[in-house]
């Protein structure tokens, strides 16, 4: 982790409140909005809210970008990279957990993330269906609500017994080597949660869950999860205990001493 | 389904409401309550505060009912049955989604149930973190939350391979035969979403999802959702077709005409 000068991105910062803001009008009402039934879709022509409130949210936030820090790179789900010259890269994913989103599940979310020379400094989960929002950077992490905003730790965890485990789908998201090596690990935890999205790894980071255990993750999935983990006091990683920030393999935990038995399972698993 | 004079239940739907509300003002803070670290916990003494809500909801709503209602029958998870002489049974389930409540994810739920005769006619699934509630009877289905109270209704659904299908653990709660079945299914619908709930049945009933199913709930895990999902458009039933007011293994659909082909696969999972 750089020990960067916060004033060095006070104004992306503040940027970054105000594309979450922009982004939640453009989402919450297609989120809102009475769906076509199935059998009319074709009829309907080809409306989805999912697409439209991805592409438009992340046409607006690059636009909002491009303003003001032309110079930046973007990665994102939905356009081209654009390939900037600063040693800043802002990374999209303006529709986290689509079928959350489609399903009327209010767990799908807006991720930003601003790295510095590749590495993800600042993170942002945004909840719009929630009204939640969590941050992270180098000084902390914060969870802020219709209460406020706070700070947020993880807390300890002293045995693997002790943990709740969380993952968004078990069943479609691990390969089969995957899949065992999650199933030996749910074997021996407190109990597990499911279906969370993103608000998984923000539950770790407040200290209402242990780990979170995921693969095929794109980057645009973890960049933003990142900061808020370790900002929060928890550590994220691939299965292998090295970086994540190019996604797949995934594992976040509050408490970094559950890593050398969680690592000693997932090792187990062929990597993708 | 009897065909009910409303006066005849009126004044206890109105009662529900109040119960409802009231179990809120203790549910919710204890859901935001800090959590005692699991490091501390002994040493914290045994405060639990799944247990505490559950049981203080509980006695309260018993309290509201008796006091107008000394007759009426009263089922619970955390106290004994009360035997009452009317035609009139409630059956309560002060937190449905102790994991959630536990891990901090907001679809934990009230549930209450109204039966005339063992029948259920009267639905409510309150959810307290997300403040939305679902109501269903006789007369149809309601979805009240901070933009007002409003009709819901099932979806038209044609097919397997275009349905969105819940389940709240397929690791934890089917058996291996009845998994087995799940998995045949999952297989040929669209996608699925898992770790809902009693908030899923609500989305099958406000037409988001289409199907969920469920293994190994009792009595006052599923009495309350009939009513809504019946008085939406759809359908609950057990795996074979018949009543589900006694829990144990549970589909429900939004659209019926999907009911066939899923029995025909849920047949093949041995009962409980």
């Amino acid at each position: 982790m750089y020990d960067l000068d916060p004033n060095l991105y006070a104004a992306r910062l503040k940027l970054m409140t105000e594309m979450k803001q922009k982004a939640r009008e453009i989402t919450l009402p297609l989120f809102h909005a009475p769906h076509i039934d199935m059998t009319n879709k074709a009829g309907m022509g080809s409306f989805d809210p999912v697409t439209q409130a991805d592409k438009e949210a992340e046409a607006l936030m690059r636009h909002m970008i491009l303003s003001q820090f032309s110079k930046d790179h973007i990665d994102g789900e939905e356009f081209p990279d654009h390939v900037g010259e600063s040693d800043w890269k802002w990374t999209l994913d303006p529709i986290d957990g689509t079928r959350a989103f489609l399903a009327g599940v209010p767990v799908w979310s807006t991720l930003i993330a601003l790295s510095y020379k590749d590495d993800p400094i600042i993170g942002m989960i945004d909840l719009p269906a929630m009204g939640r929002t969590y941050e992270g950077g180098p000084n902390g992490a914060w969870l802020e609500d219709i209460k406020g905003r706070r700070v947020i730790k993880t807390r300890p965890c002293p045995t693997l017994k002790a943990a709740i485990l969380g993952c968004t789908e078990p069943l479609s998201m691990f390969s089969q080597g995957e899949r065992a090596a999650y199933e030996m690990i749910r074997s021996g935890i407190r109990f597990s949660r499911l279906g969370l999205d993103a608000l998984g790894y923000g539950l770790v980071a407040q200290g209402r869950m242990d780990i979170i255990i995921e693969a095929g993750l794109k980057p645009c999935d973890v960049r933003a999860l990142i900061p808020i983990i370790h900002g929060a006091g928890g550590r994220l990683t691939n299965w292998h205990g090295g970086s994540a920030v190019d996604g797949g393999q995934v594992v976040a935990v509050g408490d970094e001493g559950l890593l050398p038995e969680l690592y000693s399972y997932l090792a187990r698993a062929m990597p993708e």
